[in-house]
């Protein structure tokens, strides 16, 4: 009777399984491509050719390059956030945790250069979820300097802008970090270094009661 | 006598201005069209359009595209150089500075992004005159830090990464400067209120002691 009253949903689970491969292929091939080449320079033939499926597939599950693109944003942003989760909020340790992440994301910083070199000062694609994002984290960070984690003398916003700008920049200029450090971005003793470096660095960051408690002068 | 014995010297003045007017004219189209196109998508014949002046003559001036951008580098270099000149080396007075000098030098920091695009890891082009350079601001980091203006716990490489990681990043990434502070990179106010959070900001980098006798926790 089941069987009768509805279509027939043959091999249910592969179908499922499926489609979600191929848009994860299709994710993937996408970032590749945004990163190698910015947005307006990215092809929508050439990540189909790296996802090894059909222009017209492509279309059907994303739309258009707009769509693919939110949707690569989406996806690393949200990775990027689950992969955050258990931080405490110390500096001393979401400095250098945010720091090894560029390094394992040249993907995402490359894309943000290009967003960058390309778009300037307009809005972003996605402009509003990426705004929520910024509000959420600016939030964060209110809360860490109620907690004192964070040094309540400055600005959220100039917090904010500085801890990414110490974690994301070696990636963002591997050139200027080899020749400050003669060492490439991707080498593990300069990332270890430097993880150590921003760890003690993180001081900037505390009320100054909290950089005075761990100085050698107290007492 | 001095007339008959040497050729004829024509306006000597007038020929000695000109090419230079002219080089300076070609430099500067030049900075344009890399910093908008990166190296790799510049095109000398726009560069003579921009500078209104023949390619054939462009070549005659600086033979080829590469050569063309040493001298870009090499002018750019020369005079962020020199108006640094003055600084004492406190990082309270160099870092709002070099931030200030990123905020009107735009198409600096955008060509240091396209090469970071294009070139990653590579060899960049001037390689031997630019490592001259980051060793020289090397040397004085060091001088820095046995005056007592910079910290001695941590690796000069690190220190100078640090400092171009904070007083570049607003500027390499106008659109995240935009999202955090709800203020554009090139809005005066922003910069005079992150000038202040930098020169505040400034005390991280300073031995421990005299980051302690900037607090109020002091006796």
């Amino acid at each position: 009777m089941g069987h009768m009253a509805r279509p027939a949903q043959p091999n249910r689970g592969a179908v499922k399984r499926n489609p979600e491969r191929t848009r994860e292929r299709i994710l993937s091939a996408a970032l590749q491509e945004f990163a190698a080449n910015g947005f307006a320079g990215a092809r929508v033939d050439a990540i189909a050719r790296r996802a090894a499926i059909n222009k017209r597939m492509l279309y059907h599950y994303f739309g258009n390059k707009e769509h693919l693109f939110r949707q690569v944003l989406h996806r690393k942003i949200t990775r990027r956030q689950a992969s955050a989760e258990g931080l405490s909020g110390d500096p001393a340790e979401s400095l250098p945790f945010w720091f090894k992440l560029s390094c394992k994301d040249a993907d995402w910083v490359r894309l943000l250069e290009w967003e960058a070199l390309q778009g300037g000062n307009k809005k972003v694609i996605d402009e509003k979820s990426r705004r929520a994002l910024a509000t959420r984290a600016l939030g964060r960070i209110r809360k860490q300097q109620a907690l004192g984690f964070l040094s309540g003398e400055f600005e959220p916003g100039h917090l904010l802008l500085a801890m990414r700008s110490l974690t994301t920049f070696p990636m963002a200029f591997p050139q200027l970090t080899r020749l400050f450090t003669n060492r490439s971005v991707s080498d593990p003793h300069f990332q270890r270094k430097y993880a150590e470096f921003l760890k003690k660095f993180a001081d900037a960051f505390q009320p100054a009661g909290g950089r005075r408690n761990k100085t050698n002068y107290e007492n």
